[in-house]
């Protein structure tokens, strides 16, 4: 039987925001997740585990919520309008994690399930994905992270990989800035295909590739020397991380206009943040090299190495 | 005659700029302005003078531009779509102060001028105002704040300090927070009362009101005392600042989604900035009273003192 069950989907994503947060502890011992448990007075609930002060993550978190409604709101269905206004359930697990080393990347995951109710057929899918923000950029770890991306969709089908990297590309673009968010991975939507067991497979295939992959990178680059300049510089980026998160991430913009709970989806800001007016990095300089080079969307595969 | 003239706007409003960075200067000598012009590959011209690192503002912006286009883009005018896709021209003068001393205030304060052709009448208005965001809050200079606003709008009319006194506390409020940015001031709009010429002195008298009643804030300020507490909650707070300016600043929001020119548009942003997951203030504290009392909508004429 191939029926879409919610709460085997719940299950798992409970037990996966704890893998991920064993994994990221294995990595930085001194981190103390905290867990907020939180009701929505809309219906449903959620538990919020953040920390900060790591000895390689400056700020962490790992965000599970399932809520539910009686009218799924317009803004949450751009690409299903007939939707809007059906009973909803909506549940995932949602992560940032900012290190302090500037060599080390920023990255982000999110898995998440979707089931709508109502008149005619329940719809259901699955979304989520992975991507990473380097500070100063390094082309194998760039290709790692895509590798790890390539062999979690592998199995699920050869078109998985190059269709949910360019997503990425798109999704995760500053416009104002002609600037990706970072050197990409993985984002889908909106996807069911194969039916619940496989779609809930790959999606959970996407979710176990992220943690390990991250990991690695942040062992390797996590004692590299800087300096002032490499945290200035730093703080700066993370600028470009609060810009799109607060002007086009759909999540965030939807979460805090739907009455969601405002500390966990802005857990994902950044913990100290500088801006300097027309700031431009030395010509060939590496800070220069990360937009010329690393912020552009690149077939990774093929790429650099 | 009362024939709407843009150069004469343009003129004063170039001039209103100067005067704003002379005051600032004079507040604050170490205050070192560059002059960066550019020009719009839409149509328009503009002229941005920034600074950081004064010894009282640690990040100071002051930008005039004048734009125009060929079709009024519809987020320009949701109070009139009816004008969307006309000629416009599109002029003002915006600037925001960030102090370093965490008993000073954050200000903002904007004077546009709008004109828009085509078939049939032409039309035109002014916009603008002033408000205030303090991180310590002192209820005598939020009202020495608003009697300088109401004081400026006096001779235009008894009804407009309490009509966009209001429409300020509207307009600066952050929805996820349940927040007011900061204790107002003037928020206006779509004003042509009176004809042109009435209409403009209006917009002059609450442009001219902003410095001189921020400055006097800043000389009563700027040598409290403080230590790294209070320096952490400046730090803090300037993150609601952020995200209002992202989230909500339909000026922001539009300039970047019209291919504004970024810099110009973000230079509104702090210098630096903390977020910290779930902090909360403690119970009887300045920094609990600060969202306790002074960031909810109040009579500030008949507050305090």
């Amino acid at each position: 039987m191939d029926t879409p069950d919610p709460e085997i989907v719940r299950t798992w994503l409970l037990d996966y925001q704890e893998s991920v947060i064993a994994e990221m502890h294995a990595v930085d011992p001194k981190l103390a997740f905290g867990a907020d448990r939180w009701q929505r007075p809309g219906g449903g609930s959620g538990v919020s585990c953040a920390c900060s002060g790591g000895d390689v993550l400056e700020k962490a978190g790992v965000n599970f919520s399932d809520v539910h409604g009686i009218q799924l709101p317009a803004s949450a269905t751009a690409a299903r309008p007939e939707l809007a206004g059906r009973p909803f359930r909506a549940m995932g697990v949602s992560m940032v994690m900012h290190p302090r080393n500037p060599y080390c990347p920023t990255s982000h995951a999110n898995i998440r399930f979707m089931a709508v109710g109502g008149p005619g057929e329940s719809v259901w899918w699955f979304g989520g994905g992975f991507d990473l923000t380097p500070y100063y950029g390094f082309a194998e770890d760039a290709v790692a992270w895509h590798r790890a991306a390539e062999a979690a969709c592998a199995p699920f089908g050869a078109h998985l990989y190059p269709k949910y990297k360019e997503e990425c590309d798109r999704y995760f673009y500053l416009r104002h800035r002609h600037e990706t968010r970072g050197v990409g991975g993985l984002f889908f939507d909106d996807f069911s295909e194969g039916g619940f067991a496989k779609a809930f497979g790959f999606a959970q295939s996407v979710g176990k590739a992220y943690a390990p992959s991250y990991a690695a990178i942040l062992r390797k680059r996590r004692d590299t020397a800087y300096g002032e300049r490499e945290r200035q510089f730093q703080l700066y980026r993370r600028g470009r991380y609060v810009e799109f998160n607060l002007l086009y991430d759909r999540g965030t913009v939807f979460g805090l206009q739907s009455g969601g709970r405002t500390e966990s989806i802005l857990m994902s800001l950044p913990p100290l943040v500088r801006w300097e007016y027309n700031w431009q990095p030395e010509p060939g300089s590496p800070e220069a090299r990360l937009t010329e080079y690393f912020l552009k969307p690149r077939d990774w595969l093929n790429e650099g190495a």
